[in-house]
């Protein structure tokens, strides 16, 4: 006998929990379709070459292994290298801009702990082939429109651009292009770290730097008007050419947000936000929810010009988002945003005799011809078992088909949730109660 | 730089491929879910000792290797074995019977042939915990219900049962289980290699048996009215009592689906069908397209009454079926009721000076607020490039933005079906064309 059991760091979603993540894809991917993204899909399995690009930290978490045909292969560890590598095949088809939408599966041998799986659900939203700044600002409209079709109100995407951060660098003596990779890398930690941790890192690194002014200002977050806000931090224009740069793009972008019907307070400057990924290269955030911080980000992505370059001498400017969907999940589930359901039809017909299987068949079909969910109990056993069903998997009628009922061609109507039971009723009579 | 490409046997979706592949997938789910059936998610990565069980030659197939913690790990190729383990392992929380769908990729590393991929999709429904024919009944319902519901009228489920052919195969002097198995898995040929072809490996396989009037029996298919049919061949019950079970049973399951609103040409008895896989013990099915039948059986599936029974001491009978969904996709293609669009917007909105950005991005979230989808273009060209992008695409209107129209606060919209334009109108006006 094998035990039954997934492996450690995989696990499988249960009817309530599947039903749960299908209606909140549902409203992400009519968002992203609302905007004119669309689909694509790319393999879980790719050549290993083509993950390794970039691929950073977590190179030695992908899923490697050697197929059939000793290629080396490996599980995708996210969508946008697949995407990098997608664009750089098909663009001649496609057409530019390119706007797509994945919503898929991604694996990583992290160390299992509690809340974090080695394979997980991550919805993209990448726009292609354009630098203009109404890119940056559509994939933000995205992120926010998203949220809020799912019934979220309290969230903040906090916003950051890496030229301002490597102005800020270079300002404070780190030039050189591994050096200030470096420094964000430990910047990045900030909020798990804590600050003093920070400095500490950073010390061993740049033993004869202080960074305290630099992490000062790191630590700047919006917090109230943003054109008070650009106005309180325009000093930071005399630092660094590549900061002003950062820092009016930046401006612009709000400029774009401020004019729109959007609540303002759910996009915000935070110039600790560095996302260690290697490939960003512009504006980049990440979106909280306020009453679970703690939590971490649920969106997070940024601008990175220079993605497609191992596979293709033209360059694709782009631009993208990333929701981690297991994470959101559990946030909406905290906030109680999460339809907690176990089946998926609202009438549960049940027949107490075998030879009445077709009429009790006929029933349910009627239902379903008239557009309500209806599911057919399959045994004949004593009353108490089918409602007990019921009860446990949600349905909101049950249907009792005893030998009155299929004498007359009727039907007896238990609403579930009122505790009220009809007998002898008509099709119509039932179908118009359970309609109402 | 690294060639982009996928791995052989592996592919990209486009976008057209994938918006028709969606717009597939949830015409299904709303199905499966109309009879009460609910979404499941179990892993594409398990122990690989998990789905060596029962795979047969599909064994050498799986994509296995070691993972991170050496565990013998393995793609899964099917979602019937992920499914008997995650019954086995959860049914005290799902409660029975328990009524599963699941969407999903699969792999198989089989060799490279046109139109066979090595990732494929399959939607499967299985009614778990329950022996009654109503199950039977209703997975052959939920076929014809999906099939038809994607715009299908010509087709055919073609029903078979095991004990018919365990029955005829002991009356032609077959008796030991091992036995019949190599027979059947012969049988499971007769399409691809014709009578003749089975015949003679049947003579290589068992040299002192005649095979001709099992042959003439097997290839026996159901070509006009059920009841007749029946009748007709009533005479083989007198052969075997496993076999006069077996077609009783098959009676009983045609009284069932002839009393509901079903066309009776959608189901029909054929002798021939086998299903290659070990698991199945009862009612076994195959469906195909009546003007594609060389396309193969896009929706197969039967009876399976020990699924779970490497994993559990407890028996959980099973039935259910499983669509291909990248060849039932081809058949779509081919009868053309499949969407073409490579968009999601209706609309596309274009703006003739950077300046202007605000006041587009303005007009594109109206239409959005009005439930109509917008996209904006994110560049400022001359008009051909956004209108040859709308042609390409698919978009049924373009609205133009230019100094007029801003100074004005109008819009101009050109139906791209019909080719009118009309200028300077207010977004009412044209959301009220838009919605013709």
């Amino acid at each position: 006998m094998i035990t039954p059991k997934t492996l450690s760091g995989f696990r499988d979603r249960l009817p309530r929990e599947a039903m749960a993540k299908g209606a909140v894809l549902d409203k992400l991917a009519s968002v992203f379709r609302s905007f004119g993204f669309v689909p694509i899909e790319t393999p879980h399995l790719e050549y290993a070459s083509i993950l390794t690009q970039e691929a950073g930290d977590i190179q030695k978490e992908i899923y490697r292994f050697k197929d059939h045909g000793k290629r080396e292969v490996g599980l995708r560890f996210d969508q946008t290298l697949p995407l990098a590598r997608f664009v750089a095949q098909h663009h001649h088809t496609l057409g530019l801009p390119f706007k797509r939408y994945a919503i898929g599966n991604v694996f990583r041998g992290e160390r299992a702990q509690k809340g974090r799986y080695r394979e997980f659900t991550q919805c993209d939203f990448d726009f292609i082939g354009s630098a203009s700044l109404l890119c940056d600002s559509e994939i933000i409209q995205v992120i926010i429109a998203s949220l809020k079709a799912l019934g979220l109100e309290e969230f903040s995407v906090w916003i950051n651009h890496r030229k301002i951060l490597n102005g800020l660098c270079r300002h404070f003596g780190v030039h050189a292009k591994e050096d200030i990779r470096a420094l964000l890398r430990v910047v990045d930690k900030l909020s798990k770290i804590g600050q003093e941790g920070v400095l500490l890192e950073l010390k061993t690194l740049f033993p004869n730097l202080d960074f305290t002014d630099f992490l000062r200002i790191v630590n700047t977050k919006q917090n109230g008007d943003p054109i008070e806000f650009f106005k309180d931090v325009a000093y930071l224009k005399t630092f660094d050419t590549t900061l002003k740069e950062g820092l009016e793009e930046l401006e612009r972008l709000f400029d774009l947000l401020l004019c729109l019907e959007i609540n303002p307070e759910h996009f915000k400057v935070d110039f600790s936000i560095a996302r260690g990924l290697g490939y960003y290269t512009g504006i980049v955030y990440e979106t909280t929810l306020n009453s679970l911080a703690t939590l971490g980000s649920v969106c997070s992505g940024g601008r990175y010009d220079n993605l497609s370059k191992s596979f293709s001498a033209q360059n694709f400017p782009g631009v993208g988002a990333s929701i981690g969907l297991d994470r959101l999940l559990v946030g909406l589930e905290e906030l109680e945003l999460v339809e907690s359901k176990s089946t998926s039809a609202r009438v549960l017909v049940v027949c107490m005799d075998a030879k009445d299987f077709a009429y009790a068949s006929q029933v349910a079909q009627k239902f379903r011809q008239s557009d309500v969910n209806a599911e057919l109990y399959p045994e004949i056993e004593k009353l108490k078992k089918p409602f007990s069903y019921a009860n446990h998997k949600g349905h909101e009628f049950v249907v009792v088909l005893g030998e009155e009922e299929v004498r007359t061609r009727s039907l007896t109507l238990k609403n579930m949730t009122t505790g009220v039971q009809v007998n002898h009723l008509s099709f119509l009579k039932a179908l118009a109660m359970v309609s109402e």
